[in-house]
């Protein structure tokens, strides 16, 4: 049986693991676009800072243990039609290969917000966009040009912000500017953003919000200048524009595949296409929602290997079935730790249930013990069910934020109430908790204004 | 309405809160039989360590908190006797004071093992047991005697462990005996513990296992001799007896209390003893088993939370079931955490199970970013349904271990399955997990091997 992947990133290489996995006779060739197969991308920001010196230790896996692990890889070769009748797929070098089943992992790639000047600037001119490992070289080179003191971030979200502190880790002084007004608005509500905004304050970022960006131009003698939408101005030597992905999709719909939630290529919860014999996986396809048994469009790179293994086993003859995400992210900025699961208000309005958000601030563990740090919690709750549908943490690092939320989202995977929350048996010691844990402490108040 | 409640620690305190929640028109009196109410116990090796140099700072609400909340405090009263029939309790002073409910939160209290000479010795000898405020001030006492340089900690449990870093971190040599050939034996197994051990060594301890202690001697010159069953004799200027606690349940026995697992007073899960209107809560009664559905005794101060709580509330009106517990606790010991949830294979084997344990080291966070840590992940599912029974976890502080076994607790609350570990939705950002987190992978172990 030969099984076919187009993307060697995340849902790709773990769709021919998984594949291999079911079954070690299975040819398993993977077409990778670029040179880098099975790097971390969420690991970017800590190569361009300097804690990563080495790019290739981004590698969750280097060729000799994909080699091992059966997965044929070739590198450079871009899939350009799929034949879905013939079972075969083109590449850009002109071959012909076939397969009996084909998983689609073409991944996201980034949004190009409507900004004047935008098209015409590029590397060269030290304006950026960060998605891939090359992309990433063409920053490095900039900032590595004398005279790079500034930086312009456009765009608020998660990367946004690691990207922040890092230019700020490589001695730049750094402006974000985000449409929204608030910075993470896609994952936090305000009250949670006002922390992360405090902490880049703190670290002499710069943060505007509500600054829609309409220009880009460039000074002849050098230095970028960035025009809001409401006039005002901002100089720096390089611009990084970060402001999301869409899925790259154009191959698959060329060839007939469907597009669902947020224009991704549409998937069953067994990772199948509509396609005969195509699965798709990963930041290209849409995402079943656990909570709100629907498809949407979160792309993050924990799904993409959950979607990844799904796709590779059922091509391999397996019977399984997505489970479903909850949108589960952290982020850590600086010295500061935010985590969110599930559902926002807005979310669940839109989904027609009734909610109840409440908030509270407990201390990671007893104060008495020193080093204690303020957790800020949030939890949102289903007013007529007692339901759990989401929750929110922000803190200092090591306050174990990122596997607090982890308790909540296992809690929401299982459809926990609020109420049940008290009553999980957690650890507890006096140096790493409470007996009643923050998490505990906020279901109490949620349940008393219930 | 009159609650009365007979002990003032963990269980008793929450059962009047949760009392006065439900009704604040409720009397709620509690006896108190020392001068600390609601005082932290599992804080005093912080507290004789120095790292908490006010005793005071150990009480969860201070006296003001406490009498705010709507609880009055009978302290230095100490009950002598229950007369259920006619609905009241006798104190130490010949006071008789009556309840239409009654709470009794009598706690634990150390046990004494079969130890030659321990009976003849007290704190003015240099020979402590450590439970009560009151223990604790004699010990520091006694380790600000000149010339204390070196103490034997009997007793490898996690207050002899953390008690064993506090002495080290006031200068003293310190040396533990066990009779287990392993530390920490009621909780982790022999894998985990000997990363315990190893930590202990590193930092000066010596730990000796398999030692049954069978004499204390005091020289005449001062110092103290331990000498074990297989005639090895520790010196030291100071002996710790930390051998674990038993139920204190005298007081409830003498009216006609039923016992149950481990000695302890019998309740059901609505926490009420067989005695009319009689209700009672923590390390005195035993214990809800969530996995085993039968009672056991395993006196933890979450539990004596929860307990109290649900005492209090069913004591005001309401209907509330305690959940049980799967045993979830965890411990630092100098720069190392271990942690633990739900049934070890000898405890799941009793039960009629049959088990499979896998063991698995997987960093804290990816390998990439700089201080990664692995963490050695051991768990235990059912052979035949595939459920998650347990996990244990330990690696160093910092890596998140106290809330990754608490991701652990929140599965096995609702009947999570091995398999299903791989389909929770858990955080991911390179400084602070992997696309797969360690107990995930540790979870593919676990299925291959099944």
């Amino acid at each position: 049986m030969r099984l076919l992947i187009i993307g060697g990133s995340d849902a790709g290489i773990e769709a021919g693991l998984g594949a291999r996995a079911v079954d070690d006779a299975i040819e398993v060739s993977l077409l990778v676009a670029d040179h880098y197969p099975n790097y971390s991308i969420c690991g970017i920001p800590y190569h361009v800072s300097g804690e990563v010196p080495q790019a290739r230790n981004l590698a969750h896996r280097d060729a000799d243990e994909l080699k091992a692990a059966g997965l044929q890889l070739r590198l450079g070769e871009r899939a350009v039609a799929i034949d879905p009748a013939a079972h075969n797929v083109t590449t850009a070098s002109g071959q012909r290969l076939s397969y009996d089943r084909l998983v689609v992992a073409t991944g996201a790639r980034p949004q190009r917000p409507p900004i004047a000047g935008l098209e015409a600037l590029g590397p060269d001119d030290g304006v950026h966009e960060l998605h891939t490992m090359d992309d990433t070289a063409r920053l490095i080179a900039s900032l590595e040009q004398p005279g790079m003191r500034s930086a312009i971030v456009i765009g608020a979200g998660y990367i946004g912000l690691e990207m922040a502190e890092a230019l700020t880790a490589r001695g730049l002084l750094v402006t974000v500017l985000e449409r929204f007004d608030q910075v993470m608005a896609r994952s936090l509500d305000a009250e949670q953003a006002a922390h992360l905004a405090a902490e880049l304050d703190r670290n002499g970022v710069a943060v505007h919000c509500g600054v829609t960006v309409a220009s880009i131009t460039r000074h002849d003698g050098g230095g970028l200048v960035v025009t809001g939408k409401d006039g005002k101005q901002h100089s720096g030597d390089l611009v990084l524009v970060v402001t999301g992905v869409q899925p790259d999709t154009e191959l698959a719909i060329s060839a007939g595949a469907h597009t669902g939630a947020g224009g991704a290529l549409a998937v069953d919860r067994r990772m199948r296409t509509n396609l005969p014999d195509v699965y798709a996986a990963g930041d290209c396809v849409h995402t079943h929602h656990r909570l709100l048994d629907q498809p949407t469009y979160i792309p993050l790179g924990t799904t993409a290997h959950k979607q990844g293994r799904v796709a590779g086993e059922n091509a391999a003859g397996r019977h399984r079935t997505f489970a479903g995400v909850l949108g589960t992210q952290v982020v850590k900025v600086f010295d500061v730790v935010a985590a969110a699961t599930g559902l926002r208000d807005a979310e669940a309005a839109q989904a027609g249930l009734s909610t109840l958000t409440v908030q509270a601030t407990a201390d990671d563990h007893k104060a008495y013990y020193p080093g204690a740090t303020p957790i800020h919690v949030r939890l949102t709750g289903d007013r007529r069910t007692g339901r759990l549908l989401g929750g929110q943490l922000i803190g200092r690092r090591g306050a174990e934020i990122a596997k607090r939320v982890d308790i909540l989202a296992t809690g929401i995977h299982h459809g926990i109430t609020v109420s049940e929350i008290l009553d999980l048996d957690l650890a507890y010691t006096p140096p790493l908790g409470s007996p009643w844990d923050a998490l505990q402490q906020t279901a109490r108040h949620w349940l008393a204004r219930a």
